[in-house]
């Protein structure tokens, strides 16, 4: 029986790469269904491949050794070769603000994310009830005020060992450089705005008074830098003149819950290589 | 025989205002075929009727002393009363890029654009030929280093008297704030951003380092702020991580001429209420 | 103290209607907060105002019965003057698929639908816990093959007295006309296709099958014709040839549930008049 | 020297293709720069790959009988291998609306086409001035009522062995099927609606009487069913109960002059596939 892996390639480009990838594929008797590649203006190639192997799951570490061995040492590569039935483990950070939460929430019960939600952290306890009626550990950890290292050494503890993802729903602290070291697992944010536009807080309230036609929400890896990290997706929603700060609010709400879901969605299936500041997205539906 | 009329009115809300400018129009037979308003949060109303009115371009001045006399004073309105038939002269300052000039030009003479277009002005001499061949004056004014003050007087001299509207087509000189308050009309710029993102120069090499995934284009009515005037007009198109610089420069080209189009068009057709720092656009089509 | 009212309207077009409609406001202190009209290819004008009048919900039947002497007769119109703090009672109609039931549920329940849920009908028993849950009543009403008349006549009797409008969140079954006659309220439907593309059963199936490259979602007032009535709002999402009509129905389940949700909210506000076979809708965000 | 070539396939899926299509270009020195895939559900593979390879031009009948004999037969392929450096010849039809002949004719001018505009053909002797000044080729081909095969004739004498594409510019006159299997050639058509909604004459006063909220415009390949050929692009633009059939023509004109050419544009660089009824799009900026 075959099952789904999927093979991520980041090296130098160079000829005979995708050549040198295939062939081993094909000696497994793997047949490729999604392909994609990128070959940036800095000489870096980027490739994605799905592909049906016989075999795959029981023979995944010598598959991965092989392909050390024989492909990615002699192109340099910096690489990732998983079976796709292998699900993630992610947690949730939220804050007050629900709607994110709860989207990611719904979208993960009806089985619209293939991942395993692991837990809820929260700096506030208020959605302690909604969370766990879906089967979902929920953590309160407050935010001390002046002593931001002692909520961060708790969220380490609970992470670490457990998920591989944080998907930030409108958490609304700013995580350190060392925090995010530490965790060493990504982080995806989505800020409601239109990315670079709006930087750090209340960014709707200044949308609305420089007077924008058009609001966004950007989904991005997080980075030391507030609201500077490599933009995953981003879409944009029209207001006019007669949109209160609350109604921007009310639309831009429906946005950062697509906009997120769909980073999410193309990070759990491999489809976003990260490129320096910037991502390469593979984009599926 | 009935002539279209256009009345546009911004003073403090309160009770009565609709009433008063309505039955002013009635009593002299004014049909309203577009009514829009706006009551801004800071108590401001602004209001944008279009009627039919028997006479009106031969009562033109009588009717305005009415208006005034009868309804403005006693709102404290800012006001503004046109017969729809008048056209509009206008210029267009262009330098290298040639899109957004011909996009205009053409229009233009399509009869897509309801006024009159006195000339074009560039600080090259490049366009010179694509627009005398559709009759509309050309004039050379060269940009002097460091002198500023010359190029702006004799653009000053063409535009005085003759002109009501200046449409900056990819003009990319800066224009001083003495300079615009002689000049005494609005001017509507288009800047290749989704503004206040990427301010400034080389915009789309910005937002290619930065790696967004959409870029847009913003009208504007000019300021001494640099990119920073009452925003009109603004729209957006995806691209990915292939996008080069010059894939971002092509497919906005398209955008900005789209988006200045509706811009001028809507300022035009008196659409475009300016409040402060930002503007009220009564939609049409 | 002032309360926000609204009045519709719908007559012969012709000169002196907003001056009578608004000078019969401003008589009564009323301040027109919103006004929008449009004066159709056919000679009727259609005319939305808000305003704030003080003690309207007071005195509401004295107002009424003076804006049909003074102003509704002379001009012909058909028309309503409601308080805008009254609620609209309504209902939802569903079948299997939760998708668009759940979201105007948790709108609802959010706040973010001005009106009551008075009941939830279905031909299948599935949700009533989910509904029930949210204090709401559940009614299986099981279709019955070839009798028709035995569950309209079931659903009539639930709605009646009891309910303002119905809205079909893929509720699949179709109504009759006779029933909608004694029904006598609205129906708002959202069908998954672009219509008039796409009319019937399938639309997806259908949308794979003929290649198009963007799919839609269309909500519109129910008539006798299958797909065939006043349509409200519409959107639609990009595809390419990778989506399979499974990826089809999940982007198409987000159109759905998005513009179903707009439609519902413009009705509630008196933002929806009909104009025979077709709609004006004055916007708000 | 390393010249640029394109590789398109279509075959029966299965292992080794990938691996089989790489080593060929491997072993020749090719660098593959782009690469896009595509297993339909009906089982067939659909490749593109654009690779850059020493001495392509000058041995490319080599190539393309290696690649036969070694790739091809063994996977049952049909492909094409071309050298993008060569340049397809076009002819623009075109009828008495202009602006979508002078789209194409534009962007061409301005080298935004990577294509040789061979000769404009038209039914009627409007334009001949405009393209002619370009240096153009004009014919005149009258259309004889109820004599098709006059003109078609006509227009097959011109085609034959000049050119590899018809571009219908708003051409107004049905094409038969003995017409389109004689030239031998694929012809892009633009249709004002978003098909298949309003198939057939006047989609704009269709979607007028409809009452839709949004319209749009298809670019498709001709086949002998009315408006029914594999779709290539598709985009729509939003309008409301404002819209006159005026409105609607001046907004879809700008519609059916971006989506025309961005299918014309993929067209050019080998993007597009037909799979049967359907179009495979590899999409490029």
């Amino acid at each position: 029986m075959s099952e789904r892996g999927r093979l991520l390639v980041d090296c130098p480009d160079g000829p005979g790469i995708v050549a040198a990838v295939s062939a081993f594929l094909a000696e497994r008797d793997g047949n490729i269904v999604e392909a994609d590649q990128h070959a940036a203006d800095d000489g870096r190639l980027f490739m994605r491949m799905a592909f049906d192997m016989p075999g795959l799951v029981e023979h995944l570490d010598a598959v991965r050794a092989d392909f050390d061995a024989s492909v990615a040492t002699r192109f340099d590569m910096r690489w990732r070769l998983v079976a796709a039935a292998r699900r993630t483990s992610f947690a949730i950070l939220a804050s007050r603000e629900p709607h994110v939460l709860m989207e990611i929430l719904w979208r993960w019960q009806r089985g619209e994310l293939d991942a395993d939600l692991a837990m809820v952290i929260s700096n506030h306890a208020d959605h302690r009830e909604a969370v766990e009626a879906v089967g979902v550990e929920y953590h309160h950890v407050p935010s001390v005020p002046g002593d931001r290292r002692a909520s961060e050494s708790r969220i380490l503890e609970l992470l670490r060992g457990r998920c591989e993802l944080a998907v930030l729903a409108r958490y609304m602290q700013i995580l350190t450089g060392g925090f995010l070291t530490e965790a060493g697992m990504p982080f995806i944010n989505i800020h409601h705005s239109f990315l670079p536009a709006f930087v750090g807080a209340k960014p709707y309230q200044q949308a609305y008074e420089r007077g924008v036609k058009i609001v966004g929400a950007t989904a991005h890896y997080v980075t030391e830098e507030l609201d500077g990290g490599p933009i995953i997706e981003q879409d944009v929603v029209r207001i006019d003149h007669r949109a209160s700060v609350a109604d921007i609010e009310r639309l831009g709400a429906d946005l950062e819950r697509s906009v997120l879901l769909r980073a999410v969605r193309w990070h759990l299936a491999d489809r976003v290589l990260r490129h320096g500041p910037k991502t390469v997205v593979f984009h599926g539906h």
